[in-house]
């Protein structure tokens, strides 16, 4: 890896994320025909949760990309969370890597929900797409404040289904309350549906005329191909924001910082836990036994490996 | 902290997880409605994800719970995602013994998905539940496969839905995959709904011939109140399994290790960040400028630290 790092730094690295059913395989598989047609090289790492008691990536819905299969210029990783801490970021960080050197032009990272590791995940990203379909339940609300922090563009997928309508009012009041406009949104949506029928209006989404940058909204129906071009579009339009604007640039910074410091934590962890097993083991004992405090007993173990 | 733990140890430690839309919030007030019914002082700790614009919980699921709030011996507190590594898991670990100390017979930890951070702080709890609702879409086979590990009784929440039926095969199909039986799972449902007019075939579910435990699927409707109970009871079963049998008592043992792991994990990375934050800094700016590759510059400071 570290031979590899310096023929990397090429390729737009797109996250997409989202909750379960809404539909961010089959609009990943869109995006990756979209950008074939534009003649780029695509890599796609798919990060797959596990059972320990399968011990292996569940493969279903890669099987609906299969078509891309055979193209050269493709390159489909799946990748299982193994539930170790860290591990899982760190070996998609990895991979992401080795399809940049590879010469990606893009690079999707796609990942399951907003936990822990996806959110890492899609840090490291450039611009990231966060997927969600109408009308699946109410603790979604919540699930979203939790991606917010991630959205550089929102697809409503599935936006042919009852509530979609719904979907995006929750998302411009979400857009609004983050730029602290406690107003009620624009009426004028970004919709990138009718993108090539109405101009999108530039104080809704994207470029701010102070230089930051408003999460578009999207609507597309992945499964009929419907609207995905204004999903490229928007994302297209987010990184030449993320490279080219003074905030896009300071984010884009922000992002490469965090990673560095996951990839630190990782590290770490991995070497203290080499150097200190039968201090661990002695430590889990007196802690189970109740002889000692858990606080006390991690303090020794760090001053342990700061000594070892 | 140090001074509270010696007051711990007493609380039964139930974890509530699941998708969202799964209704875990309402099934966790009915369970404090059924706990409070016995007599028993109820802690719950609500671990809402967060938006940094926000800024603080999501309150919207908690007002539910709002008729326990005059119970004095009913403690709600929620917690909110920081989106820092760790840091989650570990104050919510710390309210958890806070609430024992405080003299809860149970303490029931309620967390959104299936993340990093809910595996850990799962693995915290002595029986832990995962709430499933029918038809939230296909990608919830996936996610699925990563709550097998912690689950310990599995509700079907909404169960008078369409594809509650599906639901139920499909679990009973990874469970039996999760105790290697590669042949289709018994037609013998463990159905609580019904567990009052036929008893629950040991075979299928709960204690198992060789000292093992087969997570019991339970059907229910929280809204209605109907199967709770049962619900209820499985839970009871698990913590008679978990304390009493030899192979439930090797669980909790590891449960106990891998959350003290988590614990020293997040002190370490503590001490670095203060120990070392200039020198992050710089190695920060060395591989944005790509004058370093990350892997070295995580070797440098992990070195560093051990001679801090």
């Amino acid at each position: 890896m570290k031979d590899l790092f310096p023929h990397t730094g090429k390729a737009w690295i797109v996250g997409v994320t989202g909750n379960p059913g809404a539909g961010k395989s089959t609009l990943t598989d869109r995006l990756v025909e979209l950008w074939r047609k534009e003649g780029r090289r695509v890599g796609v790492v798919a990060v797959d949760p596990t059972s320990p008691f399968s011990g292996g990536a569940i493969l279903g819905d890669r099987i609906r990309m299969q078509r891309h299969f055979e193209d050269p210029d493709v390159f489909i990783r799946s990748l299982a969370t193994r539930g170790a801490l860290g591990g899982l970021s760190r070996s998609a960080v990895d991979v992401v890597r080795v399809l940049d050197a590879w010469g990606a032009d893009v690079v999707i990272v796609e990942t399951v929900g907003v936990g822990q590791a996806e959110l890492e995940i899609t840090r490291s990203a450039h611009s990231t797409l966060v997927v969600v379909a109408p009308g699946l339940g109410d603790d979604i609300q919540a699930a979203k404040a939790g991606i917010m922090e991630i959205a550089d563009v929102f697809a409503v997928n599935k936006a042919d289904r009852e509530g979609a309508d719904a979907t995006v009012r929750d998302l411009e009041l979400m857009i609004a309350l983050g730029r602290k406009i406690l107003e009620p949104p624009p009426s004028t949506k970004a919709d990138c549906h009718s993108m090539a029928a109405a101009p999108v209006r530039r104080d809704v989404a994207g470029h701010e005329a102070d230089g930051s940058w408003t999460t578009p909204i999207c609507r597309c129906v992945a499964t009929h191909n419907d609207g995905v071009d204004g999903v490229g579009k928007w994302l297209e339009e987010h990184r030449r924001w993320a490279s080219q604007s003074s905030a896009g640039m300071k984010r884009h910074g922000q992002r490469v910082r965090d990673q560095f410091e996951t990839e630190m934590r990782d590290a770490l962890v991995e070497a203290a836990l080499r150097a200190l097993r039968p201090q661990i083991d002695a430590a889990v004992a007196d802690v189970s036994a109740r002889k000692a405090d858990p606080y006390s007993a991690c303090e020794a173990l760090v001053e342990a490996f700061r000594r070892s």
